[in-house]
């Protein structure tokens, strides 16, 4: 009897066209990644649940997956300590195992172990997948990929302008044009919660704020009011939201506005080193865009922040990143210093998709087929086969003697732009006949020339 | 505080030295399968544990990692539930999930899933990693990656031989030079089981016979005689333990011995065939070898099977596989049969370490280092890298502007081959000082002319 069969919610089996989509992503971004100086870095699927409880939040912690103890997990755990416990209590017992959940804490721990084998400045990036039981949605999975390049042991401003410069070069290099990166820092949100007034509430005013495009100004003050921000706050933040212009206007209305406070004069002072260091990568300006507003990430993000967005769809954000302080202080290694950006892969799949900016190539697979025309040609078939091969060309033969409508049928279906037929008289001629399938066109064509056919149809066509 | 830190028992951490070499094992078998028209699948890293278990054996249902439910797993399950049931019992209440403990099932439950998506003869490769909570020891790992190819949906013994050849070329891309696949079929042990009058003692028989050349003939007999096999059984067998020669003269034997019965014609027959197909491969016969006590895999293979072994090192197998008869009939479709070969990347990265097989160039990371000089030279040092990423060459400032012996020293760490220096004198000629780190030797260059240097230096050099 057939058992049920499926897949954990929240996650996806890949087929051949979209396996071979997100490798596109996965080596562009890992050759952009390289021609960076970036060293690659993997980590297991499987942390100690002690190296990842606490990092994440209280709801982090809760959609971590946990591994069950392999073996009798049950052994020295009674049926008391089984009732008398909650179960986020007990899967700390009977779980020492769990999921990665994402790239940074890995990495983290890796610095802080490996820290004697590492070259600092230490430029790595790290490709792999997390798993997070979030309840799923569109676009929102359990199993999803994180592609992250961080640099440590720096605090050279340069590696943040650098990174912003990583994801114009790598989101370009991917297909895309449209895109912005908006890029803040945590001083300039520092500087206007001191200067309304309210420097201990950073984190509430500024989760309100990052709102102000999507909701606007009147209901961003409604917000506040509800939160109890007093009206002397409110009145000090208006000019804050009357801001425009680009970003050397910003800048100098900000100046005057929160450029007395500390927090405020160090996000001005280091953005306007990170724009000129941009200016000297030669970026365009269409790319970026400096958000105010922008806060992601304040938990960690001590100093820049990045949050990139593709234009003509609505896909939210594809990328983030910024500047932390201390990477691995909870892992007893304190004084080091990061800043890193993030690729969102399957968002940047999606986008991809719905523009239509794949490579066509990537829906083919095989280039030629060699047809199984008849016995007595099969040396002669192999042998070809082994010669494109050799030759660099991605060729098969198909395994059976079936008619030739079905093996047409089965090239057609694969995207096979290219078969080759070796009968009787191509045997006695050293000839093959060579069909493209797109135009229908057959050519008779000496064996021997056969490579320098597809060397001129295939690489240069 | 530092927390204790870290990694599960028979996981590893990947450095970036060996994330290179690891990467170049997995992209030249990924050309290589390319080459040959298998297409890529990925699957999930968690399963149903419904869909795992019971497919491999007892023992292997012990050492499935299983995922405990997310939110309250305790739910629904009373303190009596917990004290009466044993612990696999009870894993199989509170997980619903677990991690794949190979590549083979989840290949089949999608091959049974999205038939109607896929295209007939179906060549898939895979290349992922599975998690086993073996007792971990030299060169077991409790995460690792599987690299397999299969075919199915086709019954044609070409398939076979193409398997083979396609170890042979995938290992000698790899660098592996000295390399034995050897070759056998279930039919061969059918038909030595029967001749000896056991028919239905295949497995028992042939885990022994298996060991004969670790063991020796005496032992072998010995084994046999305690498993309680007749002097009749073993005085039959006596001539099939002599069986010696090149491939012809052992199937000539054994056409003598075991020809008359039904499985051993089937599998002379079929081997006959691959032979064949792997003559007109042009297969070198020094990879080749027919080792007719070859037995692994009996639970599932019904035809061919096939072990890889490297000569010069004492790593066992680095590869496997067979044909099987019926993939999919647990998941309710039958009659899809297949073959497939699968390749032991971590025994693989142990054997080409040992044998130094690993091309140097894995050892580079970035090609050049462009030296943070002087604040002055910053936009000329900037928009040189962006001149070098951009002709494709891998290329990294140094992020402080340190002395020249820490740079030189982070190069040579990071065996960066070339540094490039840009001062006061290089910014006013347009030049640029170019040192090579390995030679020591120096030499000024029109900064138009830094690109095809390189070009010259490093692809051509």
């Amino acid at each position: 009897m057939a058992e049920k069969i499926g897949i954990p919610r929240g996650t996806r089996d890949f087929l051949p066209e979209v396996v071979r989509r997100r490798q596109f992503i996965f080596s562009t971004l890992r050759e952009a990644f390289q021609q960076f100086g970036y060293e690659p870095l993997e980590t297991p699927a499987m942390e100690l649940l002690s190296v990842l409880t606490g990092k994440y939040g209280e709801e982090g912690d809760r959609l971590i997956f946990k591994i069950l103890n392999s073996g009798d997990f049950k052994k020295g755990t009674t049926a008391e300590v089984w009732e008398s416990n909650s179960a986020t209590h007990l899967s700390s017992v009977i779980c020492e195992k769990a999921l990665r959940y994402d790239l940074t804490v890995p990495f983290a721990r890796v610095v802080a172990t490996h820290k004697n084998q590492l070259v600092f400045p230490f430029r790595r990036y790290q490709i792999q997948p997390v798993w997070r039981a979030d309840n799923p949605q569109k676009g929102r999975y359990r199993e999803f990929y994180q592609c992250d390049a961080d640099v440590v042991g720096t605090n050279a401003l340069f590696v943040d302008a650098e990174l912003v410069k990583l994801y114009d070069y790598a989101l370009q290099k991917l297909g895309l044009q449209n895109f912005t990166i908006h890029i803040n820092h945590r001083g300039i949100l520092g500087g206007i919660a001191e200067a309304i007034g309210t420097p201990d509430r950073l984190i509430e005013l500024c989760s309100t704020l990052d709102k102000l495009d999507k909701i606007g100004k009147p209901e961003v003050l409604q917000e506040l009011r509800s939160r109890s921000f007093t009206e002397a706050n409110l009145q000090k933040l208006q000019p804050l939201l009357e801001l425009s212009g680009d970003t050397n206007l910003l800048l100098a209305q900000l100046n005057t506005l929160i450029g007395n406070t500390s927090e405020g004069r160090r996000g001005i002072n280091e953005l306007r080193e990170v724009l000129d260091y941009l200016r000297d990568f030669k970026l365009n300006s269409n790319h970026i865009s400096f958000s105010p507003m922008l806060a992601r990430g304040l938990n960690y993000y001590t100093g820049c922040i990045f949050e990139v967005t593709a234009s003509g769809v609505s896909i939210g954000s594809i990328g983030g990143g910024g500047r932390y302080d201390n990477l691995t202080g909870v892992f007893g290694t304190p004084g080091i210093s990061g800043v890193g950006i993030s690729f969102g892969a399957d968002r940047i799949y999606d986008v991809l998709t719905e523009l239509n900016l794949f490579p066509e190539k990537l829906s083919q697979t095989t280039q030629i087929l060699v047809v199984n025309f008849e016995a007595a040609s099969l040396p002669n078939q192999i042998s070809l086969l082994n010669t494109l091969r050799e030759a660099g060309f991605s060729a098969e033969m198909f395994p059976d003697s079936l008619k030739l409508a079905k093996q047409f049928s089965y090239a057609d279906k694969k995207h096979i732009p290219y078969t080759c037929i070796i009968g009787e008289q191509e045997r006695k001629s050293n000839t093959v006949v060579i069909k493209n399938l797109e135009t229908g066109s057959q050519e008779i064509i000496l064996q021997e020339s056969v490579v320098g056919y597809f060397q001129e149809a295939l690489f240069h066509g």
